[in-house]
């Protein structure tokens, strides 16, 4: 855990912890009130989750498996473990709706106690929901009840343990409820890192970064969070799990990648050992400047291709750029200010000068222009920011959500502009639909879009059909649901035609034969 | 398919055309009958294939699908898709034995046919093999037989088509039919390369790549087979699957890699969409010697740690070293050859220059000693011929085969001492035992070995006993049972090491969902 930033409980109404939150800027809140015009919306205060349905009985069997202390059923904490973080979950939790609370939240330490309070459940028909960081923004943690006789909370807050680390091959095992400054503080004491830094890195877990399949915004230098996993162990209903004899292998099906991904609904995993690397000795981001959304990802492409990635390299369409320049703090005052992309080089001095000079001449021969390095420093200031603020917006009557995809280099336009159609016109005029591309590979990229909209008297409904445009939109461009927020239970649909009834078929065969009576996030994930 | 390398049907009792094989060199042969004494094994020749088992009316079902001329139960066509190309193949092949010959070959052209034929196995209870370029050294062509109506070798050899090819997100769509050289020829036309060159590139198919998780001599730099694949379709005896909407995505478990490694049992792949990079227009290899296998590989580990891979690295260690010297074409001359190491770099001229600064000074500063391009270019000469000198050996009665895994960098060493024990104290005095690390990652690499013994009356028997002791430390070492060569149906009781129980049963429960007459290849990948 490092000093600037401290490991809270979130709010259930809000993202992270309240006194950080802060109000709308000055500057934004003219820009806001122009936009979409100013409401009053607070969130509903004094709500109380419905009473457990445990019986006091039943629960003495997780109180003998982790100790009495380790069981909790007061109100404020099944509370804090009611869904994730989408302004879906926020609405409802502003609402005063809690009626997805745990029942109870138990805090197993170690795998031997996560797969007997699953023992447990198995044996008493009691759902079971994996929680982490609690920062899921696809209600991957409000799980289905119905059928079960109750549903408890499986907080790993207890497993933050760094298991071993091997400087040789350069691996670390990791237990899974360290948040991601608790590991890096972690791994720091070794001169070493992940470099795995996604939007929610304050707040996630390295068990939910691996059960999503999480995406960071170094992607482009140190990967996929998924292809830093060497091996894992997980607990089932039906017995352990541990995989990972080496980096990789012809042994068959890659068992990990059907982990990886699976969101609590095969396995609770116990640990991850991951690639780590070494420390950055230097980090440096800049920013550049694109005639178009098209230029700057011809750019990306480019660079992709060519084997020549920065560490950071993410790329803002026009509406984007726009918006972010309405802050002033950022970059420009020109009335036509292109599209803005960031490029951060970490590593070596000797490697960071090397890629930052490749890197340089490709961007410059390709028709960017350098903006230096305040705009990488602002990106670099406000990287974790954006979900503090939508709370003040959510309290302002502005509903803002995102949603993000990926595809194949070739289909990018295509999909980038139905995406925007669908959440345009569903959103209606003086929407806003903003664009960035932050993940490249060689092959294609992700899109990340943000939509802010002057809410409606049921911003619930609002949204859920903006979303459901943008996701037919998406599974129509033949692209992904997701490119690094996971299933959960508002993706479901889509992923059934994503991935086929075949597809279909083999995640329930696996899920039927690992957990027969279907405790684990019952709901979530598996259509 | 280019000129200098012609795809020929392969013989069953040797490796690709008796044409191309070679007799020992006079060089070698010296030496072959001082380590071993020359005995006289020929094979045994005018052996054929039981009879068909499939009745005439029952294949007319077969025929109505592809037409008559694409079903094949004569005992050429049967004896030529008997089994794969392990020494224990060869062995039983040359003793005359083609028990496991199928009742006929099916031919189907295209993905409707594929699974029309699977829905007549699935009715009549036929097994099927499916054959791509007949490679295979772990047993996964010898399907079990017992409890079916028969067994039919459902041959690719008609779907050979380059389908599709998007120059902008760099990837192929290609059949899986397609051999090594046929599929760079198609892709050469397009300047366009893979860039993936096992030893058995000559003969083996593009799926059977992907259904072996095949890796390349080139894979430092061009990677694995499978982290080649974007998507791929495959027919299943219960509907077909189409996969790959995106590059990667967090769409739930990434089911690609339930299909890559899955050998024909659970699906027969019919198309695979690849990545795809511009044909180099500079390869150059050269060699290094280092003064011990673990400098050597240190320095591989240290290449692979700092981002700075040639497209080609390769080490032997003492032993192979120094049998590699015994042929006068190879370096050196020295009491002491050390290790040699294999450099290649392929890419834009600018790209080789770079790359190759980068790596000579990294290993000049480790120790290593630059050999000049003459080791590279026999390398490059010979890169595809052991397979063929195997046969030569064979005939003068003395046993070759090879085996490989896989580990992580902190546990190269004891897993490279503890293979070598166990095939040297169960071959005896006088065997040779050679291992070359082919493959690297950040994390860990592969390990090669070749053997080497005198044959004793039941070679069979006698490599049994081998591969059983060198498989036991693989497994006791914590390493995988195969690297790149698959699990077949050899490896199949340490893959049920490997993975466990539950990995054992997730495999077995998608094998009974998408195949539930269990017709794909019986008795091969699940334990």
């Amino acid at each position: 855990m490092t000093a600037e930033t401290p490991i809270v409980e979130m709010h259930p109404q809000r993202w992270g912890d309240p006194a950080a939150a802060t109000d709308l800027p000055a500057s934004a809140r003219g820009l806001v009130e122009l936009a979409f015009g100013l409401q009053d919306r607070p969130a509903t205060t004094g709500a109380t989750p419905p009473a457990s349905a445990l019986a006091d009985a039943l629960l003495d069997g997780l109180r003998a498996i982790v100790g009495t202390e380790h069981v909790l059923v007061d109100d404020q904490t099944r509370t804090l473990r009611t869904r994730g973080k989408s302004t879906p979950d926020l609405l409802r939790a502003r609402a005063g709706d809690l009626s997805d609370a745990p029942d109870a939240v138990v805090r197993p330490d170690g795998h031997g106690e996560v797969a007997a309070v699953l023992a447990w459940a198995h044996e008493h028909r009691v759902a079971v929901v994996p929680f982490g960081g609690g920062t899921c923004v696809t209600g991957g943690l409000a799980a289905r009840r119905d059928g079960f006789a109750g549903l408890v909370s499986l907080d790993l807050v207890r497993m933050k343990r760094l298991l071993a680390v091997d400087e040789v091959s350069m691996t670390a095992t990791l237990q899974p409820g360290l948040r991601g400054p608790e590991a890096e503080a972690l791994l720091a004491g070794h001169g070493l890192t992940l470099g795995h830094y996604p939007q929610s890195f304050e707040h996630a877990s390295i068990g939910g970064f691996a059960a999503t399949r999480s995406s960071g915004q170094s992607s482009a230098g140190y990967g996929r969070f998924d292809a830093m996993v060497v091996g894992l162990t997980a607990a089932t209903p039906t017995g352990p799990l541990d995989l990972g004899s080496s980096p990789a292998n012809a042994a068959g099906p890659d068992l990990r990648q059907l982990l990886l991904g699976s969101e609590g609904a095969f396995g609770v995993i116990t640990s991850v050992t991951l690639r780590v690397r070494r420390a950055p000795a230097v980090a440096t981001y800049e920013g550049w400047c694109w005639p178009s959304f098209d230029a700057g990802s011809d750019a990306m492409r480019t660079l992709a291709q060519s084997g020549l990635l920065p560490t950071v390299i993410r790329l803002s369409d026009e509406s984007e750029t726009a918006v972010n320049l309405a802050d002033p703090t950022s970059i420009g005052g020109t009335d036509d200010p292109g599209c803005l992309m960031i490029t951060g080089y970490e590593g070596t001095a000797e490697q960071v000068a090397a890629r930052r000079a490749a890197v340089t001449a490709v961007l410059g021969d390709l028709g960017g222009t350098a903006l230096g390095e305040e705009p990488g420093r602002t990106w670099v200031h406000g990287r974790f920011g954006a979900p503090y603020l939508r709370d003040s917006l959510l309290d302002h009557g502005v509903l803002v959500e995102t949603l993000e995809t990926a595809t194949f280099w070739s289909n990018r336009e295509r999909l980038h502009a139905d995406v925007r159609t669908a959440l345009q016109e569903s959103l209606g005029e003086g929407s806003l639909v903003l664009c960035h591309v932050s993940h490249v590979y060689e092959t294609g990229c992700s899109l990340y879009f943000t939509v802010a909209a002057r809410q409606a008297d049921d911003p619930l409904a609002q949204w859920q059909v903006a979303k459901a445009a943008a996701s037919d939109a998406i599974v129509a461009a033949g692209a992904t649901i997701t490119h690094h927020h996971a299933v959960g239970t508002d993706h479901k649909p889509w992923l059934a035609r994503e991935i086929g009834d075949a597809g279909v078929r083999m995640l329930r065969a696996v899920k039927a034969e690992v957990d027969p009576a279907g405790i684990l996030n019952p709901g979530v994930l598996i259509p």
